[in-house]
């Protein structure tokens, strides 16, 4: 029953997030492939797919803000989230050395998280592509024997190329969060956190107001991040994560009592935490 | 006198560091163009440089945690910051016209930046550089005549080079925030915000009373950024700003105070605020 699942996610097959999708869903899905994250978005608003997957946060890079964005303006919700550890490997066609390299291909957020091994190869060009899986299906295709690609194992294995270096990211405890979208108002019944976006009105000492909301309830705090809205002088919109689910009576409460006190608040969905 | 000032920065000439240095130095400064960020920090700890500058936060982007890593693990202190809007333009050889690009160089995160322009050129590759600048002047003494830069407007100019098309950002509102770096232990006499990086003990609603150290004595947050440590469980850093410097016995006060509470507590310095 599971198989008429469809799952879109941005990248070719064997990218990380297909990757994710397929350790949250555990059974067999069927996924489609986008060129972009609005793809993704659309296809699950089209009803395309019932679900998308999208990278929102990576512990050596950062937020993901370009997908907090598309959350903000879309009609989705999310539904779930799931972590996995991305381990970067230099693949390059069966036969070529590693002395042979002259260029890397990879998208650019993998080429960040192997800057160190990157610097450490200055005469290597580094061509950013629009995923990692994807780098390796360009090598293999073109049968280039002077380029590595740098992305999953998988990617590496499923195409039958050599892994010429394995873990090559800079930090090992390397992770990404994975939220998955679907276009529903149901919270699921094991969601166990929310996250939310929210702008502050101009007040001093209005975050810690805004974090009072929580205190007061005993709300545990999971993650919290102010982004300067450059151009509009002391907006911020944060981006806070609590434990709980909008079923609860004191989070409802709690996001109520917050709404008095923000200019905007947009509650992105209650979920099952990923685990750690 | 200040001509004698040496600032060490990441990138080539008329990178965007470079630029935001002589925004905030006024006068003439001699600039030090080093290879990897971690070059900068030696140049400032050997005492090769007075000054360094580093990109710590971006509004498209996010934080650059690489640089905020480095500083933790520095013996340097953030002195000043200084804030610059990062307008990036497609640059060519002269003569050559938009139809003949194939291939467009840039920094990962330059090409991050332009990345819904990138999009709508699907036959284009991209290669990612180290930085902006230097890939205006690697197409320029290569004369390449099928490829783009992306940079500044100062890269352009200044090694005669053509704009093809102007500021290809996605987000017009795209600002970098740079901090100065020192070996001193000095607060600047107009110092007004103080960042600090710090991690907490595992108790429930720990956030929370941190903050509270601040809003006790009237303290404005100016920023404040949770960021996971991947495999320690329920372990957080913390990155936050506030109005104020360590000079001011309230601000002395509730850093003592936090002291209590954190598991790890590092002062990056009292500076004066970038100018909006």
């Amino acid at each position: 029953m599971n198989s008429q699942l469809r799952v879109a996610f941005q990248g070719t097959h064997y990218a990380f997030s297909e990757i994710a999708a397929r350790k949250y869903f555990h059974e067999d899905i069927t996924t489609l492939p986008c060129r972009q994250f609005t793809d993704v978005f659309s296809a699950v608003e089209m009803g395309d797919c019932q679900f998308g997957i999208i990278p929102v946060e990576n512990s050596t890079t950062g937020s993901v803000y370009q997908n907090l964005d598309l959350i903000l303006d879309s009609r989705v919700t999310v539904v779930g989230e799931v972590q996995l550890r991305i381990e970067q490997h230099l693949i390059a066609n069966p036969g070529v050395k590693f002395g042979d390299i002259r260029v890397v291909y990879s998208h650019p957020q993998a080429l960040q998280q192997c800057g160190l091994f990157l610097a450490s190869l200055p005469d290597i060009e580094t061509i950013a592509s629009n995923d990692t899986a994807g780098s390796v299906l360009h090598i293999r295709e073109k049968r280039l024997l002077h380029a590595a690609a740098i992305a999953s194992r998988q990617a590496a294995e499923d195409n039958h190329m050599l892994i010429l270096r394995e873990e090559i990211e800079d930090n090992p405890e390397n992770y990404t969060r994975f939220h998955i979208i679907a276009k529903t108002s149901e919270t699921p019944p094991d969601a166990n956190k929310t996250s939310i976006i929210f702008s502050m009105k101009n007040i001093p000492g209005a975050l810690f107001k805004s974090l009072s909301v929580f205190a007061l309830r005993d709300i545990d705090l999971l993650k919290i991040e102010s982004r300067p809205m450059r151009g509009r002088r002391w907006k911020y919109l944060f981006y806070l994560d609590f434990a709980g689910n909008m079923q609860e009576e004191r989070c409802r409460n709690a996001i109520r009592h917050l709404e008095e006190i923000t200019s905007f608040l947009k509650v992105l969905g209650s979920y099952k935490a990923a685990d750690e």
